[in-house]
C-alpha cells in the first residue's frame, strides 16, 4: 500500500494562495468561519480519510457487496463510516445551520470530498449521495418533507439516492416509464423499474430515500412530463413505524471497480403499495433534478481526480524505490541501478500524471468557487458566475474523467507488470475509474450540452464571459517575465478556441444539427485542454510570486516541481490543440453520412 | 456474449487481396501449400477458436488459477485446448516438416494467433509460448535436446515458457542474477529467482519447459553474460522417468486481466538440484532470446489488435440493437428512439475502433510479410526485408498495444453503464488488453529501441527503406483519383516524420543521449501513426480496385465501410501528428532536468 494519496500542500495552496477561500467568510452566509475554522475543517477530513478510508481501500473491493434474498450487504466499514459522517457532520456540509447543516463554502465542501474520494471512492460515494439527495429535498421539498428526512439523512441513518436510470431510458431521460398515479391522498402511487442506483439498497442504513424521477398519469411525452418523487424504501405507517413502501431489490450489477458500492435494480410498486410524494412542482422534476445533477457532475470530476491524484502518488512512491537500469549516458552494467525516477521517461510519465491531477484540481476548485460566489453575490454578478459554472460543468465532469484515465494509465505503466498485479493498488484505480466518463452523463452527452447548449445560451455570453475570465487571469500573469512564452501560448489557444467556435457556430447556423453537433466531443476535449492550460497559468502566477517570498525548502521543491508541472502541460499538452482544431474545422459530416449498413462485416 | 470476435471477410481481404499471401507458395518452403490448403488452415482455426476458445472466454475469466499447495491448477479447458492444438499442429505452425511442424508461412500464423487471441486471449497464451520456445530450441539447441523436447511440446503435452524476469531485473535484464554452474556432465546447476513467467506452471500439462536466461559462473557483468538453457520442471532419470528438477512454484500473481493464464513466481535450484542444459553459444543467450522476443513482440501486437477487434464486434453488435434518444434533426419525444448507431457520435467510436483495429492489423500481417519474404529471399532482399522487419517491430507491437487500450474503453463507452458490468464482455477487454503495453518490453523500452537503436542502425538504412517502401504504395495510390488528398496527406506526414527524425538526430549527434531519447515514447507514438497511416492507404488502394470490379452487396458495404474508416484515419487520427511533431522538435530537456525532489511532496 503507498502511504500518500494526495498533497495536502497542493490542496492547501490551491484554497488558499491561488482561490482565496477565506475572502468568501466576508459574506454573511460564511460569517461565521474564518481561516483557523476551515483549516480545522481540512484537518478533520484528512483524520477521517486516514483512519477509516484508506486502510479499507483494498479490502471493500475485494469483498464488494453481496445480493442476499432481497437486501444487498455491503462491507461492515461502510456502516462506521457513515455513523462517522452523521456525527462529524460531513452529510450536511452544505446544509444550512437552521437545518442542522454546516453551511460551508463548496471550495471546502469539494476539497473534502476530494481527500475522501482520494482514499477511497466507492466509500466517498454513500454520504456525497444522501447529501445531495438532501440539497433536493431542502431546495424543493415541503416542509414537512424536510422535516421527515433531513434529519435521518444527515445523521447518516437513512441513505440518499439518485433514481434515474431505467433499462430503455439512459442518456435519453424523456423515455422515462415509471408511472405516478394521484391519489386523494398526498401521495403518489408508483410503479416502474430503475437500474443502476448508486447505493440503492444496503444494510448500512435503516433506510432509503430515492430522489426519484417518474411521470405522472397524462403527463406530456418526453423531458416536460418528468417529476421527482422522494420514494422511501420504507414509510412510516399510522404509529410512526417504519413499514415496506414496495421498493423492492430486483438485482445487483456485477462491476469493472467500484466495487465497494452497490449498484441496484429497484422493481416500484409491484404489488400496489409504493407511495411516492412529490417534491417541487409537477412536470418540472428534471429541471429540479438538475441542481443535484450539476453538483454531482462537479462530483464526478473531483472524484476522478481523487484517483488519479492516489494512482500519482503510489506510482512516485514506487518511482522513487524502485531501482533499475542505468542513465542512458553512463550504461556501465558494472555501476549500481538508478531509482527509475531518474530515467526520463519516467519523469515524463510522472509529470503527466501531476500535470493532468493538479491541473483539473484547480479547475473543479474555480468552479466550486464560481458556485459560491453565485449563491452569496446578486444581479448581475451572481449572474456571472452562475453562468460561468454552467459552462464549465460539462469540461469540468469530462476532462478529469477522460484524462484522469490516462493519467492512471500511466501511473500503472511505470510499474510494468507489478501495476497489473494486485500486490499494488494501480489496478484497482484503473478500474474504479473507468465509470467516471460514464455516470452523470458520458463524454458524448457532456459534449453535445456544451457545444450544443452552453456555448450558445444567452446569445453565447457565458463562452464570453470565459474568454473575459481567462484574459484577466493572462493580464497578471503578464506582469512575471518568467511567464511570457507561456503567456503567449495561451492567447494563441485562446484564439484557437475562438477560431474553432466561430467555425462551428457557422455550421450550426447553415447545416444540420447533426453536422454541428458531429465533433462535440472534441470540441470538449478542446475546451478541456484549453481550460486546464489557463488554471495553469493561473496557478503558475501564484507559484512565482511564492518562489519570490523566500520559501523554505520543502515548499521550494514544492513550488518548483508544480512550475515544470506546469510546463510541461504547455508543452507537451498543449500542443494536442492542434490536430483537435484541424479535425474540427473540417466539418465533413464524415461521421454523419456513414449508415450503419457499413458497419456491416 | 456477442456472436462475433473478428471479421473474416477483413482478415482475408489482407492476407489475398492487400498482402497476397499465395505468393509465398512459389518459393520452395512453402511449395506444399497453395490458396485451397491455406485457407483450409483458416477455416480450421475459426472451428478451433468458435468451438473451444470463445465458449469459455469469460468462464475462464471468473475462475481463474488457483495456486493449491505447490501447483497451480488452471481451468479444465486448458487441457483440452491443449491437446487439441497438438492433435491439429497449431503448437508447430512455424516449425519445418521435418521435425514434424506444418512450416507455415508467417502470414498464415499470425492470422491464426489472431483469431485464437480475439476468440480468447488468455487460452491463446499458451500454445503461443510453447511455439515460441520450440522454435528456440529448433534454431539453437543440439540434435539430441531437439529429439527431448520438440515431439513433447509440439504435442501440447509439455508447456513452453520464457523466463526472463527476475523481482530486480525487469526492463533491465542485464542484471539478472540466476546462476549457471557448469559441471562435469552436459548440464549446469541452475539457481535463482523468476518472476511474472506465463504459463510457467500449471496442471493441464506433464512437463514445463522454462526457456531460462541465467549467467554462468564468472561471467562478465551486463547483457554479455547472460545464457540461455532449457531449464525443464521435470528431467527425465536413467531410466527415462520424469522426476522433479528442483524448480518449484513460490507464488502466483494476482492480475487484472488476462486472468485465465497463470503468472508464475518460480524457486529454482533451492536444494542445488536443478540441471540446466545450454541453448547455443554461452554468453549470447539474449542474442538467442531476441529471435523469440522479436516474434513475441510481433505476437503481442497481434494479441493486442485480436482483443480490441473482439471489443469492436461487441460494441457494434450492441450499438445496433440499443435503441436510446432520437436523431438530433428530429428530436420529438413522441418518435420511437433509434438505434444507438445512428447517432454520429456513436460512428465515430465505431470507426474509431475500426479504423485502429483494422490498420493495426495490416501493419501487422505486413511485417509477418517480410519476415516471410527474409526467410525465403536471399542476399539484399533478404537483408531488407529483415532491416524493415526490424524497424517495424517496435511500432507494430506498440501501436496496437497503446492504441487497442484507447480502442477498447471506447467500445466499452459505446455501451455505457453497460459496458462497466459484466453482463457485457468489454469490461474483461478492458483489463484484458492491459497487459500489452507492459509485456514484451513497455512501451518504454520500445520507444528507446526504435529511435536509440533502429533508425541508426546501419547508417540509418533501414529508415531510408522504410520511406522507399512508402513511397513505392504512395506511386502505387496515385493512380487512383480517389484517393488523392489523402495520398498527398501521406506525403506531408512522411516529410514532417523525416523532419522530426533529422531534426533527434541532431541533437543525438550534439547533445547527451538523455536529451536525445526523452521523447522516444513520443517518437514511437508518431512513427506508429504515420505507418498505420500507410497502411490504410495500401488497404484503401485494394479497396478501391474491388470497388470498380462490381462486388455483391454485402462486399460493397463491407468495401464503402472500410473506405471510411480509411477516411476516418486520415481525418481524425492523422492530425495528431501535428501536436506530436510540434513537441518533438523542442528538445528543451524538460524532463531531463526536473530534479527528483522536485516531485517531493
Amino acid at each position: 500500500m503507498a502511504s500518500k494519496f494526495f498533497s495536502e500542500m497542493n490542496l492547501r495552496f490551491l484554497l488558499y494562495k491561488v482561490f482565496d477561500v477565506v475572502s468568501l467568510t466576508r459574506y454573511d452566509t460564511y460569517k461565521e468561519y474564518d481561516g483557523k475554522s476551515l483549516d480545522m475543517v481540512l484537518k478533520a477530513a484528512v483524520e477521517l480519510a486516514e483512519g477509516l478510508l484508506w486502510p479499507t481501500f483494498q479490502e471493500m473491493d475485494k469483498n464488494p457487496p453481496e445480493f442476499v434474498e432481497d437486501q444487498i450487504k455491503v462491507h461492515p466499514s461502510v456502516k462506521q463510516f457513515l455513523k462517522e459522517c452523521g456525527e462529524g457532520g460531513w452529510i450536511g456540509t452544505g446544509i444550512p445551520f437552521e437545518w442542522g447543516g454546516q453551511q460551508l463554502p463548496q471550495m471546502i465542501i469539494q476539497a473534502c470530498t476530494f481527500i475522501f474520494a482520494a482514499a477511497n471512492y466507492s466509500a466517498s460515494a454513500y454520504p456525497g449521495l444522501t447529501s445531495g439527495a438532501a440539497r433536493l429535498i431542502l431546495n424543493f421539498g415541503k416542509e414537512e418533507m424536510k422535516r421527515t428526512y433531513l434529519p435521518k439523512m444527515l445523521s447518516g441513518k437513512w441513505q440518499g439516492t439518485m433514481a434515474l436510470t431505467e433499462s430503455e431510458a439512459g442518456s435519453s431521460l424523456s423515455d422515462i416509464t415509471t408511472i405516478a398515479e394521484p391519489t386523494e391522498s398526498d401521495y403518489y402511487k408508483i410503479k416502474g423499474q430503475k437500474i443502476f442506483i448508486s447505493a440503492g439498497d444496503h444494510n448500512a442504513v435503516e433506510n432509503v430515500v430515492h430522489l426519484m424521477l417518474a411521470k405522472i398519469k397524462g403527463a406530456p411525452a418526453g423531458v416536460k412530463g418528468i417529476s421527482l418523487f422522494v420514494v422511501p424504501k420504507k414509510r412510516a405507517d399510522e404509529k410512526g413505524l417504519l413499514v415496506p413502501n414496495d421498493v423492492v431489490t430486483s438485482g445487483m450489477f456485477h462491476k469493472l471497480g467500484y466495487r465497494g458500492c452497490p449498484i441496484a435494480q429497484l422493481s416500484i410498486g409491484d404489488n400496489d403499495d409504493c407511495r411516492g410524494y412529490l417534491v417541487g412542482e409537477p412536470n418540472r422534476g428534471l429541471v429540479h433534478m438538475f441542481q443535484m445533477m450539476n453538483e454531482a457532475r462537479i462530483g464526478v470530476g473531483v472524484g476522478a481526480v481523487a484517483i488519479a491524484s492516489a494512482a500519482y502518488y503510489a506510482a512516485l512512491e514506487y518511482s522513487k524505490k524502485r531501482l533499475q537500469g542505468r542513465k542512458l549516458s553512463t550504461k556501465d552494467p558494472t555501476l549500481p541501478p538508478v531509482p527509475i525516477i531518474e530515467h526520463p521517461d519516467v519523469k515524463r510519465m510522472l509529470l503527466f500524471q501531476r500535470s493532468v491531477t493538479e491541473g483539473s484540481l484547480s479547475l473543479l476548485v474555480q468552479c466550486a468557487k464560481y458556485a459560491d460566489l453565485a449563491s452569496v453575490l446578486t444581479g448581475e454578478e451572481k449572474e456571472k458566475n452562475e453562468l460561468l459554472l454552467d459552462l464549465l460543468t460539462p469540461v469540468a465532469k469530462s476532462y478529469p474523467a477522460e484524462m484522469g484515465l490516462l493519467s492512471i494509465s500511466a501511473g500503472l505503466q511505470c510499474l510494468g507488470g507489478s501495476g497489473y498485479c494486485d500486490d499494488y493498488p494501480l489496478e484497482q484505480y484503473y478500474r474504479d475509474a473507468r465509470i467516471h466518463p460514464i455516470h452523470e452523463g458520458t463524454t458524448g452527452i457532456h459534449g453535445l450540452d456544451l457545444l450544443g447548449r452552453k456555448v450558445i445560451m444567452n446569445g453565447g455570453k457565458a463562452f464570453k464571459l470565459y474568454l473575459e475570465e481567462v484574459h484577466e487571469n493572462i493580464g497578471e500573469a503578464e506582469k512575471f517575465k518568467e511567464l511570457g512564452s507561456y503567456v503567449q501560448k495561451l492567447k494563441e489557444s485562446l484564439e484557437l478556441l475562438q477560431k474553432v467556435t466561430a467555425h462551428l457556430m457557422e455550421v450550426g447556423r447553415k447545416e444540420s444539427p447533426e453536422l454541428f453537433l458531429a465533433d462535440a466531443t472534441l470540441y470538449l476535449e478542446l475546451f478541456g485542454i484549453v481550460s486546464v492550460a489557463w488554471q495553469w497559468l493561473v496557478q503558475a502566477t501564484a507559484v512565482v510570486k511564492a518562489l519570490r517570498n523566500s520559501p523554505g525548502e520543502d515548499e521550494a521543491n514544492f513550488f518548483t516541481g508544480k512550475f515544470f508541472a506546469f510546463c510541461y502541460f504547455f508543452e507537451y499538452e498543449l500542443p494536442k490543440m492542434e490536430g483537435l482544431a484541424k479535425r474540427l474545422v473540417r466539418s465533413d459530416g464524415l461521421t454523419v453520412e456513414i449508415k450503419p449498413v457499413y458497419f456491416s462485416d
